[in-house]
């Protein structure tokens, strides 16, 4: 088991990674009632084993249906309609026991019912327990604009239990460990070269691996976040791939690509990006985009108009006042925010990665 | 003109009063767009003035209908897309021109907006000048239930220009007077006696007046909110007559009483209420009964079944696991807070107060 310790200017809570984390919420006591949002399949594969570990035997989930299409304004006007008819109040605690959808869903509810209720994240995929559950960003998407609306709200503690990952199916695992991948390329060489040695026919059984993989990518987001909670700017290194990634999704009508593998596609189309701008070596480009391509095949990119991809790029919510800041990889473990990046290269990266620069 | 300065834990802000208040919006800089939430008919009435004495000429509102069907979470998602579709970015800044609807729904759009973009209150009723526009707190409503959803977020500045409460509807500018008096209630002695002296037959245009009263009874909630941003504990004072009176707006579908005038209501119960438990001297109940009455008729209380009302306070959202934290006043100037109120006493406060204890 480990504990990241996160800390802002107004908050702190830890973040615990392990099998068994859950039974940490047994800590969280003073509140009237506790209540726990999650989805129907979820519930059904691991319900059992959360109601023992946190020790809240017969508790009645708040369900909402799983994907994409739960994280919404009208979603979260009825879960807290549930919550109030249920009896919450302002001592209430919110477990949100799920991926990103039902995390950003929980923490954005939690955020706001009755302007702020106490919330604790138990994570259940990869992408949730090293990145989205960590941090305070919680979100609901605005018709197709992926988290126009959210808040920053810390959650009370993040509980992470790699068990659980086994029941996730294989893509929607390896799509999560591509952003472990973007934490691994953030962290340094220790990190990054474990990985490559590991990363070659990883399961989602594999909960060894997995605890330490977890704990570690989860340790990079917490240094990030302790240090610049509100994305000013440190917090932009995050960012990395997800520039090029939210454009292709939302070219794609988010049909195409799962979240991680949009931003795997990223993550190569940045390092040749930052080939091209003469600020990365491309020896280490090249391991970079190595390891990305080591979790597995990613969907194509055939038929993806560049125009199409290049034109969303600027209406990233990134952008301020129409300016793109490019986190551009400089090696192993260091990263520039450049916001000064010709389109013209920005094109060409797009179509290098296109045509097939990357592929082994 | 009156400045007044907010300083909370996180935020400081200023409250300006007077006539012309709404020029101070022109030192707001450094924002790559500004928009203007508000409703049609304020914005016909008072948009030319407003883009002059901002300095925003040519500005085209964001517009929403007036009435507090607009306090809803589908609203703020359809202002969330204007706000994208117009090229708002986290360095906009909105300004909520309009009553407590608007700036409750121009909060909350501007507390969530990509996490959270830079608001400024221009508030048009005398209860947003002297209540609702100050303190950060925002909030829709979900169904029948009031602010069940909504964030604390301070705005950049309150703007409050009394001149602009000339085009009040008479029922609607007493039933704002109404939470002026609380404010002077909780004041203490001076402020209350000079109310007693102005209060009979003020109307929507004496702006003289006005400027004075709006500016000494918005200090009472600057001075609350200042020592005490998150309503812990010393912020419920400001809730003197909202406990019976969100009932009463409840049980009568909101459609019997304006807001101030629930409140009026809730004040004249709550100081019966006070009387019954012996905490406050009969003479002193007498005279803020007499100031409340002095504002203007109220609408009646007949048919109002009691336990429908009384049933309803539990649910009050203010009551923590269950109790009901009474504001009750001991005095000109002086309220305690009290979870031990017998129930007894609190239905037989209502029927005092029904059956005409207060009519002069």
């Amino acid at each position: 088991m480990r504990r990241l310790q996160v800390k802002s200017s107004a908050v702190e809570y830890q973040v615990i990674v392990g099998r068994g984390a859950w039974r940490a919420l047994r800590q969280l006591k003073g509140y009237t009632t506790a209540f726990v949002l999650t989805e129907p399949g979820l519930w059904k594969r691991w319900g059992k084993k959360f109601a023992s570990d946190a020790g809240w035997q017969g508790v009645r989930p708040i369900l909402v249906p799983s994907g994409e299409g739960s994280k919404s304004l009208s979603m979260a006007g009825r879960v807290a309609s549930e919550l109030l008819d249920r009896g919450a109040d302002r001592k209430s605690l919110l477990v949100a026991l799920g991926g990103g959808v039902v995390g950003d869903l929980g923490g954005f509810v939690a955020s706001t019912y009755m302007r702020g209720i106490d919330y604790a994240q138990a994570p259940t995929t990869v992408l949730a327990q090293v990145d989205s559950s960590i941090g305070g960003k919680t979100a609901v998407n605005i018709h197709a604009m992926k988290n126009l609306v959210g808040t920053f709200y810390a959650p009370r503690v993040v509980v992470s239990d790699p068990e659980v990952l086994a029941s996730l199916q294989p893509r929607a695992f390896k799509s999560g460990l591509y952003e472990a991948v973007k934490h691994c390329i953030l962290s340094g060489p220790e990190l990054f070269k474990w990985l490559e040695g590991k990363v070659s026919g990883l399961k989602p059984g594999d909960a060894g691996v997995l605890e330490t993989l977890v704990a570690r990518a989860a340790a990079v987001k917490v240094d990030v976040v302790t240090r610049d909670e509100r994305e000013a700017a440190l917090r932009r290194v995050l960012n990395l791939g997800h520039t090029y990634g939210h454009a292709l999704e939302e070219a794609t009508g988010y049909r195409r690509f799962l979240h991680g593998e949009a931003v795997a596609w990223g993550m190569l189309m940045v390092t040749r990006l930052a080939e091209l701008a003469g600020v990365l070596d491309p020896a280490d480009g090249k391991r970079i985009a190595h390891l990305v391509r080591a979790v597995g095949p990613l969907p194509n990119l055939r038929n993806l108009k560049a125009e199409k991809v290049l034109g969303l790029l600027i209406r990233d919510k990134k952008a301020v006042g129409g300016k793109i800041h490019w986190v551009l990889p400089e090696g192993i473990g260091r990263v520039r925010v450049a916001a000064d990046v010709p389109d013209a290269i920005v094109a060409r990266a797009f179509h290098d990665v296109q045509g097939g620069v990357w592929n082994d």
